[in-house]
């Protein structure tokens, strides 16, 4: 397997295991758990393909992510408690699925001849959208717009492949974007770092 | 008329009822008991007709389903404490609605190509996501996300459809399937059936 | 620069502004500030346009609404305290966007083939929804299904294109029909006019 493809798969069932974890605790149904699932894993993507105007959506022309994400049911009814413990892998391939998630989106957009600004929005809606239908579906402010920096590591990320691409091949343009939004959400998280707007 | 558009147009009403009178128990103005009763009734088709890229979406192309809705207003005005006696036959629509719309939108996403793993989805996507959106528009955790199990008689119906229309005409096969639809809810409210996920 | 682009520029600056103060009461990040700014100037006609199978959405088509939109995000950092205090100029602005945001996308709709009503619909949705999506993201019922009668002023104003237009041209129909929107909205306000559903 190519190594986008086995972070795209990981990162869409982590993403997946967020999502029904939100639902766990929210004590919904065992439907309620697999639509969390499947809106937090492939919400992001979809959004920006309804945008761009690729449709049928992307995750529709094969059934893989869709099993993907029904696999991380059983995983999350019987680890439920052990996921809480196994934080830090969580923690990385979330971080490797949002880096990758960001290039894929931002490179699709401007294959639809879109300009690199509307490519960099498209490619950080990929990465967080999910989780802001997620949270929105779960009856909450979405995370992202209070406390994370999440989206300004996509962000980086996104301008460093822009970047990077003019001299590189793609494949190291995808892996130092990926290695920039893990530095940036690495550091973030050791220093604390805080973007308020208003204090 | 068909019987086909007779559940089809009596579905969308019932479903407009079920979305005003959210509506009205929120202390909505005429206006959002007008968008919250829209909504509902073509909220979930209107979804799947954006992930198939189906567009424009299949109500706009009559303007019958909107005169439908304007016409359950009136209705909810004069007759709304009288509604709330009427459960049995809004019942009865109410599931012969999700029954059909959940055959109508799976059949539609095979015409598109689709799997029919993702045609199921799409069948279900038609009859639950127009609550989903009424119940996120009115600030509520989604109902069916924990109480019901409105989605897995779709579910149940899709699989029926699926494997009936290997030997049976269309006709039958909708017939038998809507039929499979009723028969789960009326188990499962009966027998008060639930699904949790985790207890 | 046209009166038309005129009004379509401060109208999304000002529907930005709205956004992003909505984001500043709730103590957003500056992700959060700047998505819901987003959100709220363009979510309308977005959501118009995957109805009506318009896509890429109008606002990727140029960069022009995005610069507009970050340009009040300085605008809300420095003078926030100020903005609560320009009420009437915002309100003129806000009011003016909503009249021509309905009317274009009413044009737009009927561009598309799509019947007079479904029009007038698009033209409401581009207006409104906007601030619905806002309302939503920041986990609030919508405000126009309580205590707006803006939907109603958009209405009002898509009727009275539809009728001018059959007599006078474009830009006079347009002129007039935006007079009728600020009309019923400031009689709206001063006369205290409300449209419940049910008391």
């Amino acid at each position: 397997m190519h190594w986008i493809s086995f972070i795209d798969y990981s990162g869409t069932f982590v993403f997946a295991i967020s999502g029904m974890m939100a639902a766990v605790d929210k004590k919904f149904d065992l439907f309620g758990v697999i639509i969390l699932g499947m809106v937090t894993a492939i919400g992001g993507g979809t959004l920006r393909d309804l945008l761009i105007g690729s449709t049928p959506v992307a995750w529709m022309s094969t059934d893989v992510y869709v099993y993907i994400i029904l696999s991380a049911l059983p995983f999350c009814y019987f680890f439920s408690s052990q996921i809480r413990n196994l934080r830090r892998s969580i923690f990385l391939f979330d971080t490797l699925g949002i880096g990758l998630f960001t290039i894929l989106g931002l490179e699709k957009t401007l294959e639809y001849g879109l300009s690199p600004l509307v490519a960099v929005m498209m490619g950080i809606t990929s990465a967080v959208f999910g989780g802001v239908i997620r949270d929105v579906l779960s009856n909450e402010i979405p995370l992202i717009f209070r406390r994370e920096v999440y989206a300004f590591a996509c962000l980086f990320g996104a301008l460093v492949y822009l970047g990077a691409i003019q001299f590189l091949p793609k494949n190291i343009s995808s892996g130092l974007s990926i290695a920039c939004v893990i530095l940036v959400r690495v550091l973030a998280i050791r220093k604390k770092w805080r973007i308020p707007f208003v204090d």
